[in-house]
């Protein structure tokens, strides 16, 4: 048996012995019957998924997982694929997006040529960066499967070993993409596991116009009907429409939940990477966290079929883990609430009556 | 002229320059264009309420404005009056959900007591202490005023004097409210200055059920009838329909407004003393940050009255400024967004196509 198969066999539904702990706890604390709300639904998850009252949760791990992708040529991006690679000398400095929201919970950053299109080596002395390529980019959807289904196994593997490793200093991940043009795969994703068209699921990704709206559109449904992916099985859609990044990110979520940590979701492409994970392995989902609400349309039924809602919403839309690192802050709550409030017969205040 | 007309003439609106110049150097950061949605938007504010980029947010302050209400008297809260003097011990223990919540940006929680029934010599020796007592409890305000309109104004003053003293270690406020009985009050504000009836602002506070909401909805009513305040005059509707933390919130966040430094509004009472703080000042909301989305129904129309949408939207109705001091980690992801983050000639980007 390989690691994906025996990773799968570890994910098992969160354990019900502690999610009542952690209700009886906080039922036992100062204030107005579950006055904080989805703060405290968060907690109950959270001791759910480590089988512990309080959880933990402090050291925290965000993956940016990188690829190309092939259908970049049929011009489905403002952006020149050439930012993927850029983008991640970024992230090493410490410039970008996700790198302004981890400071928030001194969450570390490691960024993961999963199939970058370009040749990396200046970054591998660096000990954020691992060098995990699968490809130079996948192949063009519109024209056939993104990648074969051997290489979407690898891309599983990889994220569930990268998982495996970083847990030695890591109670939660976050999971962030870097991939010019990989909202439109993640459409791909979305409209094949939701059962949507093409049309419901895109959306205008960095920022493109109608007409670049509608040629993303059709792009999408030649890449739904060339490649006829099984809705049912994980593994064909993600060969078929996904992309090495995404595949990345859905073993890293399928690695977080065989370790019993929690993972925080980002956005749209690591929102399809979840449903994929889903898909796969149905109790891999309740170790998911949804950080935020992302912009893209398809994000809301992916959602819906995971059974989560976000923590934020706040219109952002731009990948990296940048949702992930800022809603850590919403985890943070959560822990503190259940560890530091007094009940009330610890602090003599008198319970309704 | 007294500190309280200072104050109000000291409140100008945002600095104009800080905004435009906020907004170019956000555009120039490696991102799509606004991608971080809201998160940007916090930024720009940010700047044109302190007049320069960045702004500075680093040291914050929540003040927990604590008073009884003799409405309780009518029955519209499941908790006795004494709670009120017993979570401000939880308070400078640093037992409640307030104080778990600042934990996650330290920021400070300073307690004040503006006008609990109850001696409080007990903890004048804390230094997170504040005793401003003006009177011990309101007047049912189902009877008659709440106060008189020099108790309305020293509670205002009161505020201004806290926000004063408190700003030479203080970039941020973020206000909060202690008191049993208090969404009563707040509920006949906002039907009052909102123009609503009362069953469309009431909510159940702590957890009424149908009657007990029944009961609450009449005492409005009657609270409304009985005391004909002037929706213009929001001195006369805090006097004849507040409360004595109401006002002292009030007070802090003009206060707040006249420092140009941005205050953090919390939940339904804190929106109250916000909406009052609009009515006395109009151009004290281009300082105001909402927090949270509050579960009390009358929030909604107070927020519409300010213009403004809530960071957060997480169910919470504990009141204290617990969602204040939340959502202090999302105005520091916006700081350290316009701070941190590289521009495309920084990182050697392309910008788009």
């Amino acid at each position: 048996m390989g690691i994906f198969e025996e990773t799968i066999k570890k994910i098992t539904p969160q354990d019900s012995v502690a999610r009542e702990a952690a209700v009886k706890r906080i039922e036992s604390l100062t204030m107005p019957r579950w006055a904080l709300g989805r703060v405290l639904d968060l907690a109950v998850d959270l001791c759910g998924m480590n089988g512990k009252v309080p959880p933990s949760v402090g050291r925290k791990t965000i993956t940016v997982m990188a690829g190309d992708h092939g259908v970049t040529c049929e011009g489905v991006s403002l952006y020149p694929k050439e930012v993927t690679a850029q983008m991640i000398a970024n992230f090493l400095a410490g410039g970008a997006g996700v790198n302004a929201m981890a400071k928030l919970t001194s969450a570390k950053v490691i960024v993961v040529d999963m199939g970058v299109d370009a040749k990396l080596d200046s970054f591998k002395s660096d000990s954020s960066f691992l060098d995990r390529k699968i490809g130079m980019g996948t192949a063009n959807i519109a024209l056939g499967p993104a990648m074969t289904r051997d290489d979407a196994v690898k891309c599983l593997e990889t994220g569930i070993e990268i998982a495996n490793s970083l847990s030695q200093d890591t109670d939660m991940f976050g999971v962030g993409d870097m991939g010019i043009g990989n909202t439109t795969p993640s459409a791909a994703v979305a409209a094949t596991i939701c059962g949507k068209s093409a049309s419901e699921v895109t959306g205008t990704g960095t920022g493109l116009d109608e007409n670049g709206w509608k040629k993303k559109v059709e792009v999408v449904e030649r890449a739904i009907m060339v490649n006829k992916a099984d809705p049912e099985d994980g593994v064909d859609t993600l060969s078929k429409l996904g992309g090495y990044e995404i595949g990345g990110i859905t073993g890293m979520i399928l690695g977080a939940a065989a370790l019993k940590k929690p993972v925080l979701i980002d956005g749209f492409i690591s929102t399809a990477a979840a449903l994929i994970a889903w898909r796969i392995c149905p109790a891999s989902a309740e170790y998911m966290i949804s950080s935020h609400q992302s912009a893209e349309p398809g994000s809301r039924f992916m959602l819906e079929a995971l059974g989560k809602k976000p923590l934020l919403d706040l219109g952002m839309r731009l990948g990296e883990g940048s949702g992930a690192a800022l809603a850590m802050t919403i985890v943070d709550a959560a822990v503190n609430v259940i560890t530091d409030m007094a009940t009330f017969d610890e602090a003599a205040v008198s319970d309704k009556e």
